[in-house]
């Protein structure tokens, strides 16, 4: 079975999702420590920040090939963020929110590999166009921010398949070893995982987002902001103040107003669990525990082989 | 590996689910004949109306104990559903959108199995309460009527085989054996395919409504009417009517007003394209041809196999 270890330096064909506020150098080298591809989530960082996690993360492996960043093509600072990241080594990019058009071809002429997040197949073709090395499929089970057309992981990862020749990678969904076998099956030769990231020791998740996730069920969380950007939300009071909005055919303009900035951080790092915006997926609810990275890989590669009759996809 | 073959006379782990207006005599009994359960789908028929149906299908296939009916517990003739299928021999009933407690206890003690159908951990742990023998878990990217909380079928299955002994099969987003063999790593002991039949020779869709199918893409369906009972619809006309209703927030009574009645009926037997209600699954942009239901099932199986590194999952 062909997978993404024959594009990307890595043992196992798994990634470890990049995530505002939760994924830092400390979290990126423990996951290249693993085997994994460990991503650093540039979207909350400024361009000094970013620096200073790349500097963390080199410290902390001796596999910096191992390591990527994850840039959203949206912020007017991204040139800089892929700038900085080129001159610290980096050679692999997740990149978002954006056309892949924009760099591609930029950073490709660095020796860099581009990997494009998509939400449809329609997405994951402009993407093969624009000459990116791989595609991440998200489903709408994701966390954070969403597809308009709410395209499922188990619906769109065959769709993606079958429309690009360049490797596909399922995301959205996966929180143990059981779903990385099902995506291999769709056709997916590597798979990223994010909420089961969020809840291990290395993560810069607040505690107590850590414990909401242990905590979860499998309906604590919801597709929230459609009219906005859409977004999966935790569902505490902060969501039930936004849907109750929503209910009432708010606007753009007032969601916008009460959002105001900073909701993210305030959530995820600093743990206000009620005002705080809390993005994570629907898996949380299979999620029972804080493991260390270096435990929770070794157990999604013998929970993958596991449940295949024939043993493992790698 | 186990699954429900041991639960159910049938000889593969598959279920032709049962739909309105399309799923009748014909195309049950050409899935019971192939192999799989065939079911008749009772929500959109009256009493002697199913009872046609019935025998329609006992005299189209030699394995009588294929047959099943999925009856949904919340019209008023339910009762009268039940009484004649088991008069005609039918044991094994699919039952979805009401409390498993109502009907399970009587049919099990009449000799039959009873598999509900569930949109969450929660109502499987009922539904195994009750007494049921099996639940089909749905996911949020099937067609028609669906769970309030979204789940999607890779969420959903690990969680609900993780909250019950009983076997449970996997619905939703499934339209190749690619998906059957990912569902079977899930944990699910089987699966249940909608979309998929719809576009079959023997299925009763009106020939338009196949058609629409096989040019479906993956963002051809929405789920809709959320303020109502949430179902997921084709994109035609009338979701657009629907949706614009909603996005000025009318109300449940104004919702109700516009639907009327016999829309269903209208969309998916009669193949009005534009004024009917077209009930189908994300997976619709999956599909790309009508073949008969014995060529389907052949290859349904002959690609689970091809996807899995070491066989079969049956």
């Amino acid at each position: 079975m062909k997978n993404i270890c024959s594009l990307l330096p890595i043992k196992y064909p798994l990634i470890q999702a990049g995530m505002v506020w939760v994924s830092g150098g400390k979290l990126a080298a423990a996951s290249a420590n693993a085997g994994i591809l460990g991503v650093i989530g540039a979207g909350s960082m400024k361009p000094e920040l970013l620096e200073e996690h790349l500097n963390k993360a080199l410290k902390l492996t001796n596999h910096p090939e191992c390591l990527a960043v994850n840039v959203p093509l949206l912020y007017e600072k991204t040139r800089e963020q892929l700038e900085i990241s080129l001159r610290m080594g980096i050679r692999t990019f997740i990149t978002s929110a954006g056309s892949p058009k924009n760099y591609t071809s930029w950073l490709k002429g660095e020796g860099a590999k581009v990997i494009h997040v998509v939400s449809s197949p329609e997405f994951a073709i402009k993407s093969e166009a624009a000459g990116c090395d791989a595609v991440i499929a998200e489903g709408f089970e994701a966390g954070g921010h969403n597809g308009r057309e709410e395209i499922t992981t188990l619906a769109l990862i065959p769709q993606v398949v079958d429309s690009v020749k360049i490797p596909v990678i399922a995301a959205g969904g996966i929180g143990d070893g059981r779903a990385i076998a099902a995506v291999m099956c769709l056709g997916a030769q590597g798979a990223q995982l994010g909420t089961r990231f969020v809840a291990t020791t290395e993560s810069s998740a607040h505690q107590n987002f850590k414990q909401a996730i242990v905590n979860s069920t499998s309906s604590s969380t919801m597709l929230s902001m459609k009219k906005h950007i859409p977004v999966r939300l935790y569902k505490n009071k902060f969501f039930e103040e936004v849907k109750s909005l929503e209910d009432h055919c708010a606007t753009k303009e007032e969601l916008e107003k009460f959002l105001g900035h900073g909701r993210a951080r305030r959530g995820m790092l600093e743990g206000d669990m009620d005002e705080g915006e809390i993005e994570i997926g629907q898996i949380s609810g299979l999620i029972h525990d804080v493991p260390s990275v270096e435990v929770l890989v070794k157990r999604l590669i013998e929970e993958q082989r596991q449940c295949l009759p024939g043993g493992s996809f790698f």
